[in-house]
């Protein structure tokens, strides 16, 4: 089969997970040294990552964890509790080791890609990968035009895809999704409310920190960009979503997602914005979310529908409301820890220990009692 | 002042939280290029760490899990799905490193001490500390005699104080709690029972994998062994409960959270046994539950009254049930990520970002608009 577009041949290449190297794993873990199922969440881990990766692991996975960075035309509205300069602030930040997500991603020795995928007044910086597309500077104000043109999105995702792509060939294993943008939970939950057909009321929060003014302002902007582009609408693709309410970010990561999930590789979600990526990928290609392993709860109202809708239950729920990929940085070892039960306890053949019994009075016959 | 006994000069030397450290934690922590509280329960961890330590933090927490080994007398009643032997040979394979919380030691990069309190037919081992107290290889059955002697109890809650003493001279800055032992989630029910003053069936669950019946064995042995020791009773000190129903790791474990607690360490706790150790010492030194932190929730129903009754939020809720340690391991990078969130974040002012602003529209006055 030919496709036109690498966007068309990374969807095509997508398989739902193997239940059979998942059953395979569950077949290994009740070898282990432990009761059966014993560890919970930890043994379920295991059972999904080897699905995904078709075979059961029989080394670490390698994390890096992706933070996309663009700015936001809807941040004129006064959507964030902090200025728009902040995103390329934030941006150097992150190139300095500085942010959240640097201290963690180093914290669980994860390696960390930092993605400039258009922020206003940015200049090149050293350990910033230039993804810009177009060479914009972040998206149009959403709710007054398209956010960006449709050829910018499946561009934006393409990148996306061949950064996934560039990370499988270097040998990593597992990728958590991150990002920085001032005013970007405005744009998923947009984004939220149109492939979900959600009321704005439902999916706008107070993001880092708006009043209650402020997320009033919020639903009105999400309001008026859904009439402005008469979404949600049932034959709205992925890319037009994306094109009329989303963020250069959220495509990009989209396309990570997507090109994860065509190479095999376990995805670590993040908060609401990543969530909103999700969301759009599941239009795209439904079994890319087999892929996918949610990390964190956050309180923004958009992640619980995009969590509920997408069937993903979070590994932890530490309220972390800040993005970065931080929450994705906190579940990075739990994965190695599912992966490491696999690979490295011991049997009750190998260690020599006896296995459940029936206890004792039980085993008694009656003729023994 | 003179002490008699270590117990007693440990019991004194310990003081609750300093909560001005705490304080001098959250400030620092509003420095930080994020908005504040962000980080969530990740936030309340470090100013929790900080009280502990008595200070702000200023490198990482060295981490070592202690798990303690031994036998119980009252697992001659079928009240577990292993049998007894399933100890000792669980003490070979923690040595050998192919036990679950060997395998989640090393990955998250924790120091193990693996203990023989009291274990039968065990060997000296290589690699295995032994504290056994008074040659016992386990405790005597709970539903028809006392658990151990008095003595004994402390002997084992002081043999814990001293290896709580030597691993903060090692330079370790944070213990987690762990176990072992065929039959013991019943000695924790009772305990728990008896502290809480808990009727039997709401404490006893099916541990690593009892069925309705094995259960409900458990619950009649639970409740012969209260109604014989007279408990709970309201004049029955900690030490009387260990003696009367409890084991020799338990005792153990508290004594290893006293010391840890007199030595500004934070505690990580497990699940229910741990628990059931951690009520002791809140009976013989409220002061020091403020120097613990819920790793896990388990589903062993003694767990949720425990951690109810010592006003803890366990960090993960991945359904564990194994014991060993493995919760307090897989809680240690959280730990590690709250402190390293103090230590190496920027702040505002060194990263040269912007801080919060009133968002546009209510920036500007009435005169303007």
């Amino acid at each position: 089969m030919r496709h036109e577009t690498d966007l068309e041949a990374t969807i095509a290449a997508i398989r739902p997970p193997d239940e059979a190297a998942a059953a395979a794993a569950a077949r290994a873990l009740d070898e282990k040294t432990k009761p059966p199922g014993s560890l919970g969440r930890l043994e379920e881990l295991a059972c999904r990552i080897a699905a995904i990766r078709r075979e059961v692991p029989a080394r670490p996975l390698e994390p890096a964890i992706v933070v996309a960075v663009a700015d936001h035309g809807v941040a004129a509205n006064g959507v964030s509790a902090y200025p728009r300069e902040v995103t390329s602030q934030m941006l150097s930040n992150l190139a300095r080791g500085g942010a959240a997500v640097c201290v963690l991603a180093r914290e669980v020795g994860s390696a960390l890609v930092v993605v400039d995928v258009g922020v206003a007044g940015a200049e090149a910086i050293p350990g910033v990968r230039d993804d810009v597309v177009d060479g914009l500077s972040g998206t149009r104000d959403l709710s007054l035009e398209t956010a960006m043109p449709r050829e910018t999105a499946v561009a934006a995702i393409e990148r996306g895809i061949a950064l996934a792509r560039e990370l499988a060939h270097d040998g990593v294993g597992l990728i958590g999704l991150g990002e920085v943008g001032i005013g970007n939970t405005t744009a998923a939950g947009a984004v939220t409310a149109a492939v979900l057909g959600l009321d704005p009321a439902e999916v706008c929060g107070p993001g880092t920190g708006l009043d209650a003014a402020g997320v009033a302002r919020k639903v009105a902007v999400v309001s008026a960009a859904l009439r402005r582009h008469a979404l949600p609408r049932e034959d709205a693709e992925g890319v037009d979503v994306l094109a009329a309410v989303g963020g250069l970010e959220i495509a990009y990561l989209t396309g990570v997602l997507l090109g994860a999930s065509a190479a095999r590789i376990p995805i670590l979600l993040d908060g609401c914005v990543t969530g909103a990526a999700a969301l759009v990928a599941s239009r795209l290609a439904p079994a890319s979310i087999g892929s996918t392993i949610a990390a964190t709860r956050s309180p923004e109202p958009a992640h619980a529908h995009a969590l509920e809708a997408l069937g993903l239950e979070p590994l932890l729920d530490l309220r972390l409301r800040l993005g970065e990929g931080t929450g994705a940085a906190l579940a990075v070892p739990l994965v190695r820890a599912a992966v490491a039960i696999l690979t490295e306890m011991a049997t009750f053949g190998s260690a020599g220990v006896s296995g459940r019994t029936l206890a004792a009075p039980e085993a008694r016959t009656p003729a023994d009692a």
